[in-house]
């Protein structure tokens, strides 16, 4: 099940956290980005194959420090066909190193349509009756709840059929989250709690041997008095925690999406990591052309400032 | 502005309707099948090129009866990088052909994201300091609400900046749209109602000169009830109208989208023109090789049956 999977992998590595790959071009040191436009163009082929460069490199440098990566596919489609190719490539590389691959697409849409995304990420597509092929080969995909239970069911038949997972969004880390998600409706609940009723039913059918459900929430660091409530709503949800570091949020924030057992919850930091090399914190350290070593010392400076935020819970 | 080209094409073609191009690969004649599996292989490859002859030639058979076609992005992701090359084609060959496109995404994320979603489909990608391609070249964009006002602002500036269009979910056309979107809050109001009123808002800027917004909503026709009160809330957004035909929704209930102007809304069908030829209606007509013009038969019954039903109004 793909939760006991992330659980394990979380364990083995000690470290409860997710490499956001959302690679902009201008993240991407000029060496890679010069070699690449020399081959292949200064156009989107070559920033694309400028993006597979910089995410191989960066996953060669931190696969044996972290559980997962969740490459976020706005960043992808950005460069068009090319840059789905860079996603493509990006999850088969990271898969290969071991690593779980959590695609940030937060799709939604009426059932037949949701199931075509479940195929497209987690499922498997019938070319004919009898050729199936995986169109993109992922673990778990961010999904948006606006359409209710019949926009979701698709996702978690594949969660429970091919072992795969989902996180929902509940609360998300954007100032204007709260215009929707914090509403209160006439029997006194929040949007967002009633999000976390519903991820419960809907994680029910596929619990894990650790007590978690394959099914995951969303719910952003920089709320966390929020997140506190939410954490105690959804006991059995994995929660997949935006907004540490360039957002705002703590490592103490962050903790509270966590239960007594330490786990319960999955940390995402992105472009702290991508662009380390570029960090007061890392810069004169490390120059451009070590850039996935810079990484790799942010990789794990968050894992020990997490793990000293959850010793204290 | 997206809206008035929209608009004047509508009133040109006499037609306020789109065709959804939603090719899962069994809706393809076996003809187009076998020839591209032929030569492609039968594969994900040959399933997105039969896909883009299935839909090129649908086109030349409709192009000059509706003003738009609507290609659901969850039906090109199904087939993988070569299923996004289908989707790319299929939005070039119909803005060739003077249609308008609008990808129906249904993308949703924060802010910084949510930019570069936008960039994808109604903006413009930056290579380096000098250099933009477009990533995808579409005309208008479905987008989902869940995040609140700063995770729709960056299409909202790309639809001011570039000429394009939004649709904002407001009540979708799914039997369990209701478990969110129809909750109320605690000052009486349904979060329908609340975001149609944002809708409204985020529309000003962009409001064009039949006093339309290229900030339109989605709204089902399976919700007649909730279409009549949503179009006396945003009187200048233009609605998008799911649901007619396959999902149960009437050329009447349709009508209640419509502003006494006969303007306002434009209805989508999609499987009940792409199959055409396999329904009741005109399969002993025309047989899979004529499929093209069964789906324009379709595409002319339907505009017949919708501006019958505006006539009334």
């Amino acid at each position: 099940m793909f939760i006991d999977r992330l659980i394990e992998s979380i364990q083995e590595k000690n470290n409860p956290t997710v490499v956001g790959l959302d690679p902009k071009i201008e993240y991407v040191p000029e060496f890679i980005r010069e070699r690449s436009f020399k081959e292949y163009g200064a156009n989107l082929k070559g920033a694309s194959e400028a993006i597979i460069s910089f995410n191989k490199m960066l996953i060669d440098s931190i696969y044996d420090q972290v559980p997962a990566v969740k490459p976020q596919l706005a960043y992808y489609e950005m460069y068009g066909v090319d840059g789905i190719h860079a996603f493509d490539e990006t999850c088969k590389y990271a898969k290969g190193k071991g690593l779980l691959v959590i695609a940030d697409g937060k799709r939604n849409d009426i059932g037949t349509t949701a199931e075509a995304y479940s195929k497209a990420f987690l499922g498997i597509t019938a070319v004919d009756q009898e050729i199936k092929e995986k169109a993109f080969d992922v673990d778990a995909l961010t999904v948006s709840p606006y359409l209710g239970e019949d926009g979701v069911k698709p996702f978690i038949d594949d969660c429970i059929n091919n072992n795969k997972g989902i996180f929902v969004l509940v609360k998300t880390s954007n100032k204007s989250s709260g215009q929707l998600q914090d509403l209160v409706t006439n029997d006194g609940k929040s949007i967002y709690e009633i999000m976390a009723e519903y991820v419960n039913v809907w994680g029910k059918p596929v619990t894990g041997k650790y007590g978690y459900s394959s099914v995951g929430a969303v719910v952003g660091a920089t709320y966390p008095n929020q997140a506190k409530l939410l954490r105690s709503i959804m006991k059995k949800a994995y929660i997949l925690v935006p907004g540490y570091g360039a957002q705002g949020g703590t490592a103490r924030d962050c903790a509270n999406s966590f239960n007594r057992d330490k786990l319960g919850a999955i940390v995402n930091a992105s472009r702290s990591v991508m662009c380390a090399y570029k960090s007061d914190m890392w810069k004169n350290e490390y120059s451009a052309e070590r850039f996935a070593e810079a990484s790799r010392a942010e990789v794990i400076r968050m894992k020990n400032d997490l793990n000293a935020a959850l010793e204290s819970l």
